[in-house]
């Protein structure tokens, strides 16, 4: 992608109506435009981040047997009232629309209520279970502040896994793969080394839920840290005990946090409520166990916004960033270092490794500040000075070091990596 | 993936409530559940084919220039009001919506408004133009009827192109580019030789604007085709004049149609309501010249339902098919029938081609059924009697001949195609 016909430009103002961290960087970078508070546009460098964070999800969700689906955002009325989610007092974060026939609806701020109900013309035998269906879709909070930038949305994209189990051994046993699960996808979108596994309140149907809560100053939540079992317990958890629940430590360190992902057991609230229940070998009826398992795309993405970056803007994880290569031309005096520049691009591209390529009409300096901002984490210079000689400069936005190679010998090492 | 671990099950019952064919067929074969009038869920199958869709117009609208991006569905009033069509009088199918303070929000129909405003901070000179700029978005439409299936939903899929362009010689360029690309896609959905560039009314910008018609009994429009040209005259532009505007023939063919596309030039009316202006070569401000151009991937997908489908089920095209080969193991008294089926499975992904398998513990009659209602192009069926010689029978859904061949002169011949 040529930055000279890239539609979203950089800007050195900081936003005034933003005090994120997060929405400061990605708006000045041109990755996200705020429509109001709470409710962004992602801009074609920004959708390339949330689309890769989504694929990275995808994949973890697909490897341990999750099929993925796209239900609807408006909801009605009967589904929700069968769970007592209905109405505003129980659930104070609904959006709610009317039909022209003045029948409401809402606009789903999660998807246990449909899903069950949906799941009850597929689901009838033991042979039917266990299930596990995700989606990666728009989901809708009334949120009184939204001040988080991308963090905390009144719109956001969310993936929600859900399972379907014929007893809690084989609930508990996912519950476990997912967890895994989880903290694969946190290692690559970089922010694993950070991230704790973090016990919460379970609800009626189990002791605990558990929350990947990861360290950050910008957190909303505080957690508390066992040092000994490398996990962390949630502030309502250490109310009541304020230790330990695995090893009984007692010594625990206090953090800023924030929450990436939930996982919780819900036993039977949502099956029973809407008779999805399979008959098992000796021909009874059992309601069936399920789950529930959260991440947000665009959280995510916020959340590596606030923790990988300095002064300069944004250090996208290598999986995460919305081109491979940042490549730059400079000092262009003739038109030959950016004709030298699209003939890199073009080899580039042959090889399926996305690139970004900086041939605009600019100064040098004007170049580095944007992509330094931008935060590709491999810049790849190409000057006047060196492209007689086959030399590129490549430069790591995350060390700042820089090496200069043949042109050749770079295109041979990153193939091979890939 | 194997089909007894596939969540969705067909059914032999049309749903009680529904009256088009796109909806019924789609719902008893797995690919999509009703959540209420004009608003699906997509089950895995569903998903798919929406998926492939959506890959098929990001690929045509990428290849002349597009730059995806994905804008918000909650939407302000202020924004609106600039080009008056914020009060329901004005636009009768908004969804609106309340924050917890009062304030009015609205569901998009369409993202003109929002897209202008916020091109405003990117587009400076002439050097920034032209752009084009897509989403694939979920749209919403309070639409008083909402009877036929995914072809007219409350609730769905939108790509919609928007075009900056400096001067309307440069507009009308891009339009017809836009016009090969969109005939193009539908070239790719297999339904091309029934699609119809149909002349519809302009507006205030411009004499015509296009519809792609796509001629079907269940189709809402009525169009009026000219034979000598291969166009089609939409009933509006009838009205005025009873001929063909290109070569002046009378002699029109009346026709049921559906829109499966349109493309829109909307001159200086939303840039002047939101100042998005250059400056030019000479240093004066000049409005930018906009178009619109729409498709929705899943009306898409209901037209080809309905048009590609006979009493037996669904017939997909080759490159919108949920998989590309739907593997059936019958007559499977020793269980050898379905390891060998499961070998061929891992050896299809391995090379990349999508594979359903039916490795289900049911009567031949019964996955035929199932296959023939699912729509798979190519069946390829392995049976007891023939796995032992390494033959596999490969069945057309389109033609239903069938021919019989060694399994490797198979792999080899479909290695080939792609």
């Amino acid at each position: 992608m040529k930055q000279s016909i890239l539609f979203s430009k950089t800007r050195k103002e900081s936003p005034k109506d933003e005090v994120s961290k997060n929405a400061d960087l990605l708006i000045r970078a041109g990755y996200i435009h705020k429509e109001m508070a709470g409710v962004y546009t992602f801009l074609p460098l920004g959708l390339r981040v949330l689309s890769n964070i989504n694929e990275i999800v995808r994949q973890e969700m697909n490897k341990i047997g999750g099929q993925e689906m796209f239900l609807s955002a408006l909801q009605e009325r009967t589904i929700w009232e069968k769970t007592g989610r209905w109405s505003d007092q129980s659930v104070d974060i609904w959006f709610k629309t009317k039909l022209k026939n003045d029948t409401v609806l809402g606009l789903g701020f999660t998807h246990e209520e449909p899903l069950t109900n949906l799941m009850r013309d597929h689901i009838r035998s033991w042979r039917d279970l266990p299930r596990y269906v995700y989606q990666i879709q728009t989901k809708f909070r009334n949120e009184i502040r939204a001040k988080s930038g991308i963090i905390r949305g009144r719109e956001f994209l969310m993936k929600d896994l859900y399972s379907f189990c014929r007893d809690q051994k084989e609930h508990d046993a996912f519950y476990e793969i997912v967890k895994d699960a989880y903290m694969k996808i946190f290692a690559r979108a970089g922010i694993a080394d950070k991230t704790y596994i973090t016990f919460a309140s379970g609800g009626s149907f189990s002791k605990y839920s558990h929350e990947f809560q990861t360290l950050t100053s910008a957190g909303e939540d505080t957690i508390h840290l066992c040092l000994n079992c490398k996990i962390a317990i949630n502030d309502e958890i250490i109310k009541e005990n304020p230790a330990c629940p695995r090893c009984g430590n007692r010594k625990l360190k206090r953090e800023k946090s924030i929450e990436v992902g939930n996982i919780f057991s819900l036993g039977t609230r949502f099956s029973e409520a809407f008779g999805l229940v399979y008959v098992d070998e000796k021909g009874a009826k059992i309601p069936v166990i399920m789950g529930s398992y959260g991440i947000g795309p665009g959280r995510l993405m916020g959340v590596i916004a606030e923790l990988l970056s300095d002064e300069k803007g944004l250090i996208w994880p290598e999986e995460v960033a919305p081109y491979e290569i940042h490549l730059i031309a400079i000092n262009d005096k003739t038109g030959a270092v950016v004709g030298l520049g699209e003939k890199y691009e073009a080899e580039l591209e042959e090889k399926n490794i996305s690139v970004l390529f900086d041939d605009r009409d600019a100064r040098a300096g004007e170049k580095f500040a944007d992509a330094d901002l931008i935060g590709i984490g491999r810049q790849v210079i190409v000057s006047e000075k060196n492209s007689a000689a086959g030399i590129v400069e490549i430069k790591s936005r995350m060390t700042g070091t820089a090496e200069k190679k043949k042109w050749e010998t770079f295109v041979q090492e990153i193939t091979h990596e890939k």
